[in-house]
């Protein structure tokens, strides 16, 4: 240790004993002496070569020190009169003693030893890890210098291309790849239309129950919510009154979340008539349909009349959540204005992925797994539909479509109060009630979401016996 | 072809002589003779035995395409009576002739022949394909289901971990890994500051010129922007009014972007006094700061009071930007509030690769890349350096701390106007004029920004040969 500066006596250590750079242990000290007020503006500190022959150090560390202390303005040197401590360099408080550096990181909530049915997790354990790797290991490798660049706001041109093709074949969508804008998943798909669709006031119907969240992006815009009551074949389009002008309507044709009805051609016809009438959107939001256990996936609304309709899709229920991308299909008058939001919102999802994805779907992977999934959640809810007859027989019934991966189990006697899914939950099973999801509450009580995706036959039939127990104890 | 239908004659026909399934073909037919009227609600089709003679096909053909007729809502059977069109199931004009199916896919403005001085474009052709490829193979084939699912809006805990390390040790970034919200990119990083911190009417201080993009994203929030001028050394802290109160200012102290100025101590403890004063906040932009080429990244302003600056980082200039990945770095009482609004725009940033991310830093390669481009980058500077130095001598001088991946260049006759700029590019070589990211207009005519990042040595010294040849013509 050496002492440094003019009259009082600082001291400056240096050691080859840590990992930290010289250079930086000689800038650190300095710096901080200077923060905190030790070595004052105007002060005079030894020169490098002074400095150097008191650490025994080379002289070409302390100049290198010096040099960031002078680029970063704490020390100045003057022609001729050595090196001096900056004015104005002082700052109240030691930093360093109030850093926090408690490491208190959330952590998933789902304990392993739950059986939880929440709705829209697909089996996790089932994704096709090894094809998925062996695509992108390829992917990456071969990468395009501009594909590491910047991309367009709309996602690459073969992902849209191989998405409109797949589009058509599979849901009945008609679009062209420019009307295609790929997104960090659904989520992002409708916080970009609430911004592109939504002014303070504006009005949006929605169903009633509808996704919780899907309530807040809308209200988040300074939107007022006009809820539509759905009975087992979704939105009772005869309840719109005529003289209301929203910005958009949003449904979920194909399979109601949560109560699972397919919307009827004639509820579309007059979706798409008061569409037509009012000047309004029809956002359809299409989030697990491929998964039709009876017959082929409904076909989309947005086939209907594909300048009204905007349609939402997402790959987290066929393939990963984790993923995060999903799409919006748009009519041609809505593009330029959708691709300048996404831009600001985050310019672009990753290109490494869409890339991915693109050549998973053109290798035909994405249908094969499409069709091996649909055998396994078969299978699952066949399951889970004989455990809940075994178990509750008549007290019970079963609504929404074969369809997704989940159903609606209605009880004659039992409303599901927080308390009573705590209670359920204390037995560790997680049910989920599809009160939650309404606008108006109070109307479904007794009816609870049991997603079947996520949970394994062995555990859905465990998970309800465990539920019964909880139920009659 | 068969006639179909009560009175009238409509005829089906299915072939296999293309690949669409037989049950997609006779369910599309009728479904687009209801649609358009051809056939009417209420009118009787044949029963299902009838039609499968008819066509010579499989009656379970039929029957699966009048399954899905039915739940759509389109036919309809009376028990005894037969099979009906459904009412209601007419949309007048069809479809089909309607869709636009013209291919204008946006294409990259970047033709390969132009030599594009554009900014803040690493070198793409030397991204790390094989090493990432690797890495991301390894991390898809071995992910766990958890990872798979719906993830934190934060991020992963890993790479927040590495993250947390890697910043205190090159950056000077102190905080603690639930500090860091994993966000993708830099702009999204912006966007949701705007959220977070932004109301009608408030007003943000910036620096002038700063970033065109970042004006309109924090404007269109609302807010009203407040300039302060940049001179060699950044912000002109003396100039901002102390009766203003801002919801936040927004810096990038380490290399102002565009003119390359070093904020140095003394404006950086007045803009921390400023903050503690007004009790507004200050956002630290922090782009491209790892690349210095004579000294070590200047340290972070964040570190110098963590409760006030929040801290924005990308990986968009060390890597690249089409992998989509930045972060925040928020004071403890920001926290909660910012993970809600990131849950909100698009639930969390892709898992898949933030967990390759955190690896690649792990096993250091991140570091070894960064040394690597150091080199090549400053070998590119001094080329770009050289060729304007040798080609226009004392008419310019060139500006900026030699740092990141761009510098100015100060023309004492030229005024470059939309015109000039074009006159250069149509001699294939793009620049980009300063005055583009002003404020206040007409300042910075005479300056221009040269992105040397993604220029080879040879292109820079052919481009700037060329852009001599304009400016003589």
């Amino acid at each position: 240790m050496v002492p440094l500066g003019g009259e009082k006596m600082f001291w400056l250590s240096v050691t080859k004993e840590n990992d930290i750079p010289l250079i930086r242990q000689v800038y650190d000290q300095i710096k901080h002496r200077i923060l905190n007020g030790q070595l004052k503006g105007g002060e005079r500190i030894p020169s490098s070569r002074e400095l150097a022959a008191n650490l025994c150090i080379s002289r070409n560390v302390v100049l290198e020190a010096y040099e960031q202390l002078i680029a970063e303005g704490f020390i100045e040197t003057k022609q001729g009169s050595g090196t001096f401590v900056g004015q104005g360099a002082f700052l109240e408080q030691d930093i360093s003693s109030n850093v926090k550096t408690k490491i208190n990181l959330t952590t998933s909530n789902d304990d392993q030893e739950i059986i939880n049915f929440r709705s829209g997790i697909p089996a996790l354990n089932l994704f096709p890890k090894k094809v998925w790797a062996q695509i992108a290991k390829e992917v990456y490798q071969n990468m395009e210098p501009q594909e590491i660049g910047y991309g367009n706001p709309e996602g690459t041109t073969q992902l849209r291309k191989v998405l409109s093709n797949y589009l058509l074949k599979t849901r009945g969508v008609y679009c062209s790849p420019d009307q295609i804008l790929i997104t960090s998943g659904a989520t992002q798909a409708l916080s970009i239309l609430a911004k592109l669709l939504l002014k303070q006031n504006d009005t949006v119907i929605i169903e009633d129950p509808v996704t919780y969240e899907i309530q807040n992006i809308f209200s988040n815009q300074g939107s007022t919510l006009y809820p539509i009551p759905v009975d087992e074949k979704g939105m009772r389009t005869d309840l719109i009154p005529s003289n209301l002008k929203p910005s958009f309507v949003f449904v979920t044709p194909s399979h109601q979340f949560p109560l699972g009805g397919i919307l009827p051609i004639q509820r579309r016809i007059e979706l798409i008539q008061f569409a037509r009438q009012t000047g309004c959107y029809i956002v359809e939001d299409d989030y697990d349909s491929e998964f039709r256990y009876n017959g082929p996936p409904i076909s989309s609304l947005q086939g209907l009349d594909p300048e009204f309709v905007i349609y939402i899709g997402t790959f987290s229920k066929i393939l990963s959540p984790g993923l995060r991308i999903g799409y919006l299909v748009l009519p041609q008058t809505l593009i330029e204005r959708c691709r300048d939001i996404k831009w600001y919102a985050d310019l672009h999802t990753s290109s490494f992925e869409q890339i991915t994805l693109a050549k998973f779907i053109e290798e035909g992977h994405l249908e094969r797994h499409i069709t091996k999934m649909r055998r396994v959640y078969e299978k699952r809810r066949k399951t889970l539909i004989q455990a809940l007859v075994s178990n509750f027989s008549d007290t019970i019934s079963i609504h929404g479509d074969s369809t997704g991966l989940h159903l609606i189990v209605e009880f004659k006697n039992i409303d599901f109060s927080e308390e009573l899914l705590n209670k359920v939950l204390s037995n560790n099973v997680r049910i989920y009630s599809v009160d939650t999801h309404s606008y108006h509450k109070g109307k479904h009580l007794n009816k609870i979401i049991l997603g079947y995706g996520n949970v394994t036959t062995e555990k859905i039939i465990e998970g309800i016996t465990k539920l019964k127990e909880t139920l009659s104890s």
